[in-house]
């Protein structure tokens, strides 16, 4: 097969411990499917602004250009918590969504077996909870015009929320194209009974849902949309919806299933290139100890194999073997109920590369 | 005592029953602690709309300004949902809120005792939970200007997010001395990472922090917010966000009690005034027909008593004849394990009114 470029961002905390299982596990599917990857690192995030005094290098993003698949671990940590805005690890994260056009974040929220017991919900609730929230990524009040003035109130900041119809169509033709793949069922998430920008919202939805007749949907006001999850999670299949609902209910949603430790996600572009990374952060508090949980930056590669490459079989080959790992009861301390017997980052590493 | 004038306003759906049992509830308190009020009804929401022509009329607003507290049922449903934006129920909602400047929502989330399996949370979780949300309520992108335009991506919506000193300041001190009072807590929600409000609005919250020495101050991002409502919901006191992120986060502290069907809100000015009225929602499809639960309303009573008039014992006879009541075991259907054993409306208000 053709060699496929990667640009790893291994980024800060436990990043590079995550990432470097991650790479193992690309070398072994190398190995048993004979398909065949160059990695490239690239400094981004923290590390960047120590040792480039920005969180995304031009060199980074040459990288990222380059490749036809980005493997990111985890950015930030209080020590940039502080800075201005231009050197906080975020701004490097809005940046490299931008200027690689991912205009679509794909955030699964499934329940894996052995860590039911871990969320907070009743498992009855959560029985059969396999959603996706496809969040709008590069548009809306994250990226409209921001600034300070002053006014009678004393000084005044303000945000923009902007979207044009082309950015609503094209998230919301992807996330119909998912429910197609899926169960058929769409909820679209707006605030139309007060922002205009989801009234825009909603009637680019309305449009465009007689092109997929096939996909029942439904329209959820986004405070609605927040006490819902939380009653029947597992009614929902795709969630579509803007930026900053998106922020709020992918992580709603990621909490309830109570494997938040586990998930990856995806950010998409118009074609096949795409940035893969877990939904935890950096936890800088065991960063270095190789206590991390590799399971979720794993799992962003059979994402990756899947969604850029189509190697479904190198996919289902490492989804499987992560199966078998841990219903073997294999556990780093994170999901370990007797942390005394819990395996390292490495460790586990090893075992789901050898499962494959 | 000296007579007091509240404005009633009923709405549509369920409204009407439930606020004709706490307007019971308020004539069975003049006779026991001898307080004496007046009462004037005014049209507002989708009757409003149906009879003025608008779901504002300038009647109601005048009642609303020469009464000392406002209890409202509930607004909205089906019939209006599609008109323009101008006969809209929640357009007079908006209004109101701006024309009597109540700039604080406060949204007490609690679980009640006899809820506590309705929750979808398991019973530890919820062990102890006990939140308020302390919402503003006039400003934000609810009431930044909107617009459309032409763009390169077609036509193209906008809305506005703005906060000044003054208003972040007001509702900020205010859930400072909310906190005083409670367990001392105090958590200030934003998203200071990416919007310029939320920095303004955290450099607000931090200026103002050192005359409160006595409250634990934490900033929470409000993507971080949504997850540990989820993870750890007994460990927030005091939770202070501005308009939009006080609508979702409100409704999935409430939602996530399991007593959403129970819980009673605040929205305040400047002085004692203020504008009391259920959580829940006008409930279309279950109006007119005797099921409604007046709970909410009547407990909606006795939070106006506490906080506009300073009826404490009034308050407390009213939240101890609710918790008496139902600890004998009577239900209205929503409640109701049994539903065939389950209370009419004017039944529940009948046995809270006998035992106050
Ligand atoms: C770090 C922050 C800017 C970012 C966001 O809000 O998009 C994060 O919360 C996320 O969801 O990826
Ligand atoms: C009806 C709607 C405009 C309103 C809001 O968003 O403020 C409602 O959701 C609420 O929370 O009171």
């Amino acid at each position: 097969a053709e060699t496929k470029k990667i640009a790893v961002i291994a980024g800060d905390g436990i990043g590079p411990e995550v990432v470097a299982e991650a790479e193992k596990i690309i070398r072994r599917t190398e190995e048993v499917f004979g398909y065949s990857f160059t990695t490239e690192h690239a400094l981004f995030g923290g590390i960047a602004i120590d040792e480039k005094g920005t969180p995304l290098p031009e060199e980074t993003l040459q990288v990222c250009k380059s490749a036809d698949a980005v493997l990111l671990g985890a950015v930030g940590g209080p020590k940039w918590d502080n800075n201005s805005k231009e050197l906080r690890p975020e701004t490097g994260l809005l940046g490299i969504r931008k200027e690689l056009g991912l205009f679509s974040n794909l955030r699964p929220a499934v329940v894996f077996d052995c860590l039911k017991d871990a969320s907070t919900l009743k498992p009855e609730v959560l029985e059969g909870t396999d959603l996706m929230v496809v969040r709008e990524l590069t548009g809306g009040i994250y990226f409209g015009e921001k600034f300070r003035r002053e006014g009678a109130g004393g000084e005044e900041a303000v945000d923009t929320c902007a979207y044009s119809t082309a950015e609503v169509e094209r998230i919301v033709h992807q996330a119909f194209e998912i429910a197609q793949k899926r169960r058929k069922k769409l909820a679209s998430v707006d605030k139309a009974n007060v922002l205009e920008t989801s009234r825009l919202w909603r009637e680019t939805v309305n449009r465009i849902a007689p092109q997929y007749p096939d996909v029942e949907l439904e329209h959820v006001l986004v405070d609605n949309c927040a006490m819902q999850l939380l009653r029947r999670p597992s009614s929902f299949d795709v969630i579509v919806t803007e930026n900053m609902f998106g922020d709020i209910l992918s992580d709603e949603a990621a909490m309830l299933t109570g494997s938040i430790g586990m998930l990856s996600s995806a950010s998409m572009g118009e074609g096949a290139f795409g940035l893969y990374e877990p939904v935890h952060g950096s936890a800088p508090d065991i960063a270095g100890q190789g206590l991390a949980n590799p399971i979720a930056t794993i799992l962003s590669v059979a994402l990756m194999y899947r969604l850029t490459f189509g190697y479904e079989d190198a996919a289902d080959a490492i989804e499987r073997a992560v199966a078998e790992v841990l219903d073997e009861g294999h556990r780093t301390a994170d999901i370990a109920v007797d942390k005394s017997k819990a395996l390292s980052t490495t460790e586990m590493g090893d075992l789901i590369a050898a499962a494959i």
